[in-house]
């Protein structure tokens, strides 16, 4: 297993993305091509040993404000463009970037393509819940969508949850503004149509609409949306979570004389932050290329980025982007005359 | 100043709505119009000092489950109907409702009409942030718009936040997936072109696209979306931190003995509840109706009941809806020749 990682990309630069791919090579078989400035990576490398984690030279960087398509014309020997030329030309089995995700997604979809049925791709990303992890898909790859869209998206997604989360039959629900079937956007309530129809032909069990709030009680393994709506529901969560934790904050800074009690709190809180950090699931997958790809978050730190290179690692061993190839293969074709 | 209230509406019962209403009108001078099934809720009353609350008698109720225009229909004598009715024939000059959002929405959009010049009704959300309180709307009225719409919500917030929260040049954000102008799904790119092209024609700033987590930072007063949107937003918050509450409490029961570590952190935590609970803010007033229409959470406890209330008066006397209709005929009259 040969994993191509984008090392110029993240907003805490190269250091942490080499810090984070030692650490995964460290925990697996699998080696790694650090894809970047020799000059800058090979004196990181070499404070470790690094015996399976080797440096590909790119010259160029896509930095975070640069509109993808330009920036993939213009710079041909980007980090990132050499990382998906080593899976494409099959130097490399799978590919992860914590840099711009607009130009990983661009750069992934044009020179890897799409998984031949599949009409748009979609990232999908793992979330808690009270009941363990739920997959929501489209998490910004495809912000307008058509209700055929949002069922490859299940599909996908369904797969994911089954092979790499280890779901027999995943409950798929479609994110709305209630649970009602009359609810939902125009997009929303063709999609619910078109789901009841293809219900009982599917390898997931549709159980309709849900809300924001099932979603984080567990009450699907996979919810589904456009990328617009996908996108909003996951920066309005790190919002949310971000108020709440600078309220705490606050309101223990203004009585100073409580940080005694709040000692033998310590090991409850880290363990309460670490079932929300969004650094534990480490990257969520573009599915529907026809490749690994791993989109880490920018912001993320060295623990993010060994997460993310595990999650590489899992979607190899567990061959999602094939299984995905055959579900919609199977889906597209007719049933043979009875 | 006298408030319609529809006390049959709500999870918890009439009861919750009486005492709410009781504890209103005993902090405000506006006197109150229970209605409902009398034998329900005069033993109520009696139980109190009532001088300026009295029972409007309606036989029917409008469940939560119903659909709102079929209800409407053949429940004539439905208490959110006589209680529009009331507002409308001008024996009262507000209607509070915590029952059947939809329902509250269709009968005081066809019991009282729309302001002229706006096409479709929103419901302005207040909500919490580090720095005061932002408006959202479309929390739900309206789950499908076009630019037109948004920007006549614009309008409308714009008035909600200057008249009842007190700011004299709201800043209004389109809510999008990333702040950059080339971001949004294809409704949010024409919406900001929109807003770009009005800019200095309005009475607010408009200060471009904003995510989720700018929202809870207060980086605005004003936040824009569809119906729909924002009520994915608005449930997603509440489930978000639904959860983090969930994981606290199950951190603290797993150790016991930490309890009595936690009695001098009671304080901080119950006024951190405070800050982020829709309680606090008790109601959402439906804009651009005809007439102020506050709809509260269906969840509604007495102290909800009494702030949606006062929400009610505090819409009154600042005359949101006078305003909003000066302002929207202003916009429409296109401006002198020179």
């Amino acid at each position: 297993m040969r994993i191509a990682v984008d090392a110029m990309g993240g907003d805490l630069g190269p250091r942490v993305v080499v810090q984070g791919v030692l650490e995964a090579a460290r925990h697996s078989r699998a080696s790694y091509l650090l894809v970047g400035d020799p000059s800058v990576l090979e004196p990181e490398l070499r404070r470790a040993d690094g015996a399976r984690v080797q440096v590909v030279p790119a010259s160029q960087v896509i930095e975070m404000g640069e509109s993808p398509t330009v920036a993939y014309r213009q710079k041909p020997d980007a980090s990132i463009v050499v990382a998906a030329r080593l899976v494409k030309q099959e130097q490399a089995d799978a590919l992860v970037s914590i840099g711009n995700t607009g130009a990983a997604m661009a750069v992934s979809l044009l020179t890897l393509g799409r998984i031949p049925g599949i009409d748009r791709p979609a990232i999908a990303t793992p979330l808690p819940s009270l009941k363990g992890t739920v997959v929501l898909l489209d998490a910004g790859a495809t912000p307008d969508c058509d209700p055929n869209n949002l069922f490859e998206f299940a599909i996908m997604g369904a797969v994911y949850a089954q092979h790499v989360l280890g779901v027999a039959r995943p409950r798929v629900g479609l994110l709305s503004n209630g649970e009602e079937s009359s609810k939902g956007n125009d997009l929303v309530k063709r999609t619910h149509a078109l789901f009841r129809q293809m219900n009982g032909e599917t390898d997931f069990a549709f159980v309709g609409n849900v809300e924001g709030g099932d979603i984080y009680q567990g009450c699907v393994d996979v919810a589904v949306c456009d990328g617009f709506v996908g996108n909003v529901f996951l920066k309005t969560s790190e919002g949310v979570a971000e108020m709440i934790l600078s309220l705490m904050k606050q309101e223990l800074d203004r009585a100073l004389f409580l940080k005694p009690f709040l000692l033998p709190l310590r090991p409850s809180l880290r363990r309460l932050k670490r079932r929300i950090d969004y650094a534990e699931r480490g990257g969520a997958p573009l599915l529907g290329v026809n490749g690994v790809c791993i989109i880490g978050h920018g912001r993320s730190n060295a623990y993010a980025v060994k997460n993310a290179c595990h999650a590489a690692e899992r979607a190899l061993q567990n061959n999602v982007v094939d299984t995905i190839r055959t579900r919609i293969h199977e889906a597209l074709t007719p049933p043979p005359p009875v």
